[in-house]
């Protein structure tokens, strides 16, 4: 499927659509004091899929599958279910199928439409699994000759995050009050972050659960979709508290999520093998085949009533270690996966600097300002300023979108 | 309620039993093949809450709010709904009440049950607060000079855990795999781990949501009750994969934790204050009274088909933040916080060797072997041990016991 298949739905077959009839992600959405429903992607469309099922125009053996409006009850249903019910649209929406008429009533505008979150997040993990990234970031942590950790090249390094704290695309974003203390003072304080940060990565969700440890193939196998995410972050939080457990309060105020799920199988064109393994990797982690993705990637900032300026254009397909070998490490020890759990990939920055996935690096530190197409300068995030992440794969003659991952930042909250 | 309520259930009056009517702590357990239901430990009986439900015996104002067996229904209905139910409860099975003919038909053995987890662990997350055992891990990883990290007397460090592990007692723990490197070693190996180990923590369940950031009264307010907590832990994984974003693997394998929440309520009596500060706290994170308890905890280690060693000895009011600080710091970013969620204290060590609450601290990096009363030795946990936590408050001719948290170590699974 790499031509454009091409729908009964015209803006579906439009080259400069982010949903043509190759993509079909899964999204939730209402309308104005409405329920949640259940929906897939089609041109500027939405196909209403809990009201497909609720008019028995869906045959999934299942009752009450998208009634709750969001997809974590359908990805339990297994990979089997998967596909059939992508191949059931696949079929319905292409020109000339004999649904049509039973299915036109159910597609709604996306324009009418507000985007919630796509599923439940069961738990977060987020990786540091970009080369990249770890390099700059050890670079200005440390130096650049010692700058990646002695572990990096043999584990996916990554931790929990806060499920209770992903949000989707739109949601606005608080900027964090918390305990800073920089070098030269005496005591922290308690006080708004100054270097608030976002982190440009890709979102694997988990619809399979395990119980023990999975090889890659199996990992790979229990990947429902990707989403793009934003793992909004306080760098004076972060340096203050993280030693000796990690990140906790730095990364909890919010991670942002597209509103689209795009497929794996919607992705499988798109295959990518990881970079050349600079060390062996010990037999459990190694790939039987490309499990990244060429995608795309994009991050824009628009500060207040302005306009935007692009940030950094990267692709995924720089990561060091893919999704798959992220969930396999992540059983090693018998921890169980549940559906719904979703793993952040690490902030993508590619090897230029205008391909850098945080202003962490893009402002090396804080000591490099960037100035905006606007005239502004930025080093980190300012009140009122809106980040936006976008991803493509580019195919012949369309392209898979995930819908823009975006937020605005908005004051702290009063200290009293 | 310092001195022994009497109840029409005899055993309960016993001054041996854990669960005298003024402990009533909350439960879930099965008959064999049965399904989950809700229950009230009551001297050596359990008190089937889902059944008394079922028979219109209770009167919530609610409906179905046992039906599925747990107790995150009811937490989610209040704390004015938590006292309504303690009063009621305690009125109900108190000496010559006029409910025991209705409720004797729903008191079933204990020793008859199966004890499940008797809530759904929303989110997991672990601190680091026992300021002896910081100094010892510091001391053993560092220097006894420098063993305190920086941030240590300014924070109540924490990290995410891993909800998906959390298991009840009596659950077989599984010695898990992973990567292991010693600093000698070229290369990271997969093997079962060598140092896995017990960490004897309390656990605070949070009962109340919240948005924002919350006082340290709001928090204590927050909390519903209190479970024997073993953060399993493999220190040969920890010790290579933690740097520089804290423990993974190490900390995913399984979490146990005693079978019955003692609520607050139940602890009210032993509320005990934190020690003095070394530092001055920010305001954020001052107590305005008492929100520790001096509850007597006890770790025991029988190997396979032996008896039991006491190895520690402590008491949960030698931390130096308590949960109500832990989870105030824990909303300081703007972090949701959920139902069911899940706070762990900390290992709880006491001053003396004696008193320390992990084989870390007891074997002293392993370096010095404990003998066993049965003459086996032990650094770290060998397979077929079997480790039970015990926790009591005392009151006057009465006690509040939390059952014990158990699990016998089982073999690595196969590396192929």
């Amino acid at each position: 499927m790499t031509k454009l298949n091409g729908s009964w739905v015209e803006t579906a077959n439009s080259p400069d659509t982010d949903f043509p009839l190759n993509n079909l992600p899964y999204g939730a959405f209402h309308f104005a004091g409405g329920d949640l429903r259940a929906g897939v992607a089609i041109g500027d469309h939405i196909l209403d899929v809990t009201a497909l099922e609720k008019a028995g125009l869906l045959d999934l053996h299942e009752s009450n599958v998208f009634s709750r409006g969001t997809w974590n009850d359908f990805m339990a249903l297994g990979s089997g279910v998967w596909e059939g019910f992508r191949g059931f649209l696949t079929s319905a929406l292409s020109e000339g199928a004999k649904q049509q008429s039973d299915f036109e009533p159910h597609l709604v505008a996306m324009a009418d439409a507000t985007l919630e979150m796509p599923f439940s997040v069961t738990e977060f993990t987020d990786f540091y699994a970009g080369r990249h990234h770890a390099f700059n970031v050890g670079s200005l942590f440390r130096d650049p000759a010692n700058a990646l950790p002695p572990n990096w090249l043999h584990i996916p390094i990554g931790y929990n995050g806060r499920a209770s704290s992903v949000v989707v695309s739109g949601t606005d974003i608080t900027r964090p009050n918390g305990q800073l203390k920089s070098p030269d003072m005496d005591m922290p304080v308690f006080e708004p972050s100054k270097r608030f940060d976002l982190e440009l990565e890709m979102g694997a969700i988990v619809g399979k659960p395990s119980k023990g440890r999975v090889s890659v193939q199996e990992a790979d196998d229990m990947i429902f979709g990707y989403v793009l995410l934003n793992d909004w972050s306080a760098r004076d939080i972060q340096a203050w508290e993280y030693q000796p457990l990690g990140p906790f309060q730095s990364k909890a105020t919010a991670t942002t999520i597209s509103p689209w799920i795009v497929t794996k199988a919607a992705l499988e064109p798109f295959r990518s093998s990881t970079p050349a393994r600079e060390k062996e990797l010990l037999p459990y982690l190694q790939e039987p085949g490309p499990m990244l993705y060429d995608i795309d990637l994009e991050v824009a900032l628009a500060p207040e009533g302005k306009k935007e300026t692009i940030l950094s254009q990267t692709n995924y397909n720089v990561m060091y270690y893919s999704a798959a070998q992220q969930l396999t490490h992540h059983t090693t020890s018998g921890c169980p996966m549940r559906v719904g759990d979703l793993l952040g990939s690490g902030t993508i920055s590619g090897p230029e600097k205008n391909n850098r996935g945080s202003l962490l690096e893009l402002s090396w530190g804080g000591k490099e300002p960037l100035t905006l197409d606007t005239g502004d300068k930025r080093t980190f995030l300012e009140d009122g300023d809106t980040l936006t992440l976008r991803g493509v794969a580019r195919g012949d003659g369309f392209r898979i979108g995930f819908g823009e991952c975006r937020g605005t930042l908005r004051p702290a909250p009063p200290l009293d």
